[in-house]
Order: structure tokens, then C-alpha cells, then sequence
């Protein structure tokens, strides 16, 4: 059916998560949740204390419906994990033995890599108190641990799950800069635009005697353009500008732009279009 | 006071994360305990629904305590940020406008160089459902926003919180690879050991007939040293390996290691302990 092939696709996207022994429903919902915010979509789990299904869980799940409805549960850890050919725990704290160690950055490619070359791969997650027995991580190849603040490290499933699940995402992005959506593109304005915004400005400014001494001047328009310079206004930024200039420029309190000018409005609506389309870029 | 100016210090160290119009106290709360994990303290929150302080939010911190005794509550986000010489606002969707839009990993990047130059910054969240509006997102100098799936995006406050406090905390670490603690040192071990490892092994293969017919020995060779060889074995694992290999070649089930045959162990263990300790490196 559609629907089954959709969650089919979805549960091969990606590593599946693997909760040991979690003890309530709600945070396997928040799991559930957590995961569909970055892709992921198979959830296992290995004897919840609560059993299966759970109401709890589907409603903490929330929209992640999908996710619930993928659940495969399991009465040990070997048994969840036998079809993995690659498999990496969390734990919090050091263990003894011969494990490598990674950030979750680190994971992330690793998992990615193996993905790409067809490899099933599994996170393991522990209990809420407790997280993994040794032996449970044993079973692993490699471990993953996050860099938190150990005087404060209170990360709950839900949160670690989380973090896993956006640097598996992170790490299929094209760049690790990229976002769904981009702003405006902020190139700088070529130096015509800036110019025009100069001459119109340092005009104004004239008129009204802002330049004196006369001695000062080279200086303050120095000052002026240095300051107009720095931000890099886009094109478009400049026209919002030079906007601005000629409202202060060619209107008054006593007479500003409307209808009720309408031959002085015309005159400064020609002057100020004129103003606000530069040539060239 | 001790505890006060601990506190000051911690409030110095990164982003101040700002809560505009929180609905729920123990959202608050998980959020300062998000924070926490990653080495944040500087609340604020700009007009609270519930008031402050909150039960409910000091219940939800867990151990971030500090973060909640240092919360710092405005009537108005321009005053909220009054002091801050950058602010980013988080968004989940696409706006108009100028703002340049950042993913978290850059973001953290920014913060932690305008941090570490003496600025002020702060990070914007908005209300649970609403998030944030325009007019205040127009009140910061850039967006960031998380690679969501867009059909399952459904970040809520504290795990976009948790998500910006880990990528904070990744900025400082002087490698993104670097973790609280590391695993073994698994340099592979010098040649000279895993040829030790070949000796034996293949000494005690072939007094039990194992490289049969002659003709095929050396290609057995070949690929038991290459499957040996491909883990990259360090030290300390060739030393697992030569003792199994020693059990398995002075041992039988009718004659184990054990009190009971005194000379043989003694024998045993003198050829074993000598095995087990490689010259070189």
C-alpha cells in the first residue's frame, strides 16, 4: 500500500535508533518526534518497561504518526541488532575496554559514509536512569559521547536523540552552511551606485551648510563616504537610501510629498525616480 | 558573595538566550536546563505569561538551578536586548526582508568570534506556537534557522535551545572532533609484534595440519596475515590475541591451565609470558 511504501522509503533513510529498556511511553513519543525533524524514521526498541504499543508514546509523538507506526520491538539487545552491520552507543561517561571514541559530529560522517555504501547502521540509546550496561555497549563497535558541560550534563534520550539525528542530517547537506531557505542576496552595490548616493548626499549636505568650515570639508566628506562604505549596502539597500535623501532632500514638514502639491510632487517624483534608478549592475 | 560572583561568571560565558513571551514555565525550565549542558547561563525573558518567578520552572530545570536564579525578566524585547551589540532570531520560516540567514553551525561561528572580541550577544526564540514576529525578528542583525525536515519540522523552544547551546559549545572546542574523554590509544601495533602473532599462530596451525595440501600453504598464508593484518591491531590487542592463541596451543580440555598440572602451567606460562611481551615500541 502507498502508505506502507512511504514509511518503506522513510525507514531507509537512515540509521535506525535503538532505545534499550526505555522506561516511559512519552519518551519514546519525544524520540519518535525528535527523529522526524531530521529524517530519520526507524525506532526500535528492545523490552520497554511499559510494553507496546503506547498511547503515551503516540501522543507525545505528536505529527511523527509515521514513526510509531514503524516500531519494532525486541526481547534483547543481540536480537535488535542483528541485521546491523555497523553500530555506535551513547554513553555519558568513560568505560574501560577497547572502544573508539567520537563527537557527535564525527558519527555523523561516519554514518553517512556507510549509509552511501549501503551499510545498516544503528544508534543505541539507554535506559533513562541507568543508559548502557557495559555489556550493552560491548555489543557496539564504536561509541559516541556529546560534548557537554560535566559539571551540568543532564541530557535525556529525547535530547540526545535529537542531537544525533541533526548531525545525521547535517551530514548530507551539501555544505554544512547550508539552510532551507536563504536570505536576499547581499552582493555589494558596484561603486557607480555608492557614487550616486555620494553626489546626491554631499549635494544636499552643501546646500544646507554642513560642510564648514570650508577647511573641513575634505575631511568630513572623507568621514561621510567612509561611513556609507563599511556596511556594504546591496543594490537594493542603496535605492532604499537614496529614497530616504530625497524625501529629506526635496520635501518639507510644511510641504511634503502628496496629492495636495501635485506639480512640486510630480517634479520630485521625476527627480527622485531619476535618482533611484543608477545605471549599469 | 561566592556563589553570586560564580554565577557572574557563568553569565559571561557565551549568547544570553532570550525567551520572547514564553507561555508555559516548564518550557522555561527545560530550556535553562538545555542551556546548561552546554556551558550557557543568561536567561532573559521578555514578558512571561505565567510571571516569574515559576515553580513550574524551577521544578522542569533540574539541576540548572543557577540559570534560574540568574533569570532576568523585561517588559519589552527592545529593552531585553537594549545592551547587546549582536542578536540572532531564530525562525522556522522564510521571511522578507534583509536579514542575512545563517545555519546553526555558522551561527555558533559568529557568536563565538564576536564572543571572543568582546561583544555582546543574544539569541532570540519565540512564543511556543507563534514563534517570533516580524517586527521583532526586525530587531535583530541576522536569522538563523535549523535543516528541519519541512514535513515533520516541529522543533519545540528548548530543543531549538538545545540545538544553538550545542553548537555553541562546539564553536570553542579547538577540534570538532574533540570529546570529554577519549577511547584507547589504538596506534597499530609495529610490525615486529604482528609478525610475533604470525609465528606462533601459524606454527601451532601447521603442527595440527592445518595448511593442507602443501601446495596450498602459501596462499593460506596469505590471507590469514591479510585478514590479520586489515584490523590494524594495536599493541594491546595483539597481546589478547597471543594469549588465545598460547591457550589454544599449550592447552587441551583434558589438560586446561590450572593448578592441577603444575610443570605444564608453569611450563605454559613461562612460554606464554614470553610470547606476550614484544620487543620494540
Amino acid at each position: 500500500m502507498a502508505g506502507t511504501d512511504h514509511v518503506r522509503r522513510m525507514i531507509k533513510e537512515g540509521p535506525a535508533i535503538v532505545l534499550v529498556e526505555p522506561q516511559l511511553g512519552e519518551n519514546i513519543g519525544m524520540v519518535a518526534r525528535a527523529m522526524a525533524n531530521f529524517g530519520l524514521a526507524e525506532l526500535r526498541l528492545v523490552n520497554p518497561r511499559d510494553g507496546w504499543p503506547s498511547e503515551k508514546a503516540r501522543a507525545a509523538a505528536s505529527k511523527a504518526d509515521h514513526v510509531i507506526d514503524g516500531v519494532a520491538v525486541f526481547d534483547t539487545l543481540p536480537e535488535a541488532i542483528a541485521d546491523m552491520n555497523y553500530v555506535i552507543a551513547t554513553t555519558a561517561r568513560e568505560r574501560d575496554g577497547f572502544k573508539p571514541v567520537r563527537g557527535p559530529v564525527e558519527a555523523g560522517r561516519i554514518l553517512r559514509d556507510r549509509f552511501a555504501s549501503g551499510q545498516k547502521t544503528a544508534i543505541l540509546f539507554g535506559r533513562e536512569r541507568f543508559g548502557l550496561y557495559n555489556e550493552e555497549v560491548g555489543l557496539a563497535d564504536e561509541i559516541v559521547t556529546f560534548p557537554v558541560n560535566p559539571a551540568f550534563a543532564s541530557l535525556n534520550i529525547a535530547q540526545a536523540v535529537l542531537l544525533m539525528s541533526y548531525e545525521w542530517m547535517k551530514s548530507g547537506l551539501e555544505s554544512e552552511t547550508a539552510t532551507p531557505f536563504s536570505g536576499p542576496q547581499m552582493k555589494p552595490a558596484p561603486k557607480a551606485a555608492l557614487q550616486g548616493l555620494f553626489d546626491h548626499l554631499e549635494q544636499a549636505l552643501s546646500a544646507r551648510g554642513y560642510f564648514r568650515p570650508p577647511a573641513k570639508k575634505p575631511k568630513m566628506v572623507d568621514n561621510l563616504r567612509a561611513v556609507l562604505t563599511r556596511p556594504a549596502f546591496a543594490e537594493a539597500e542603496i535605492k532604499v537610501l537614496r529614497g530616504i535623501v530625497a524625501s529629506l532632500d526635496y520635501f518639507s514638514p510644511k510641504e511634503p510629498r502628496g496629492a495636495a502639491y501635485p506639480d512640486r510632487k510630480a517634479k520630485a517624483d521625476a527627480k527622485a525616480h531619476s535618482a533611484q534608478e543608477p545605471d549599469g549592475e
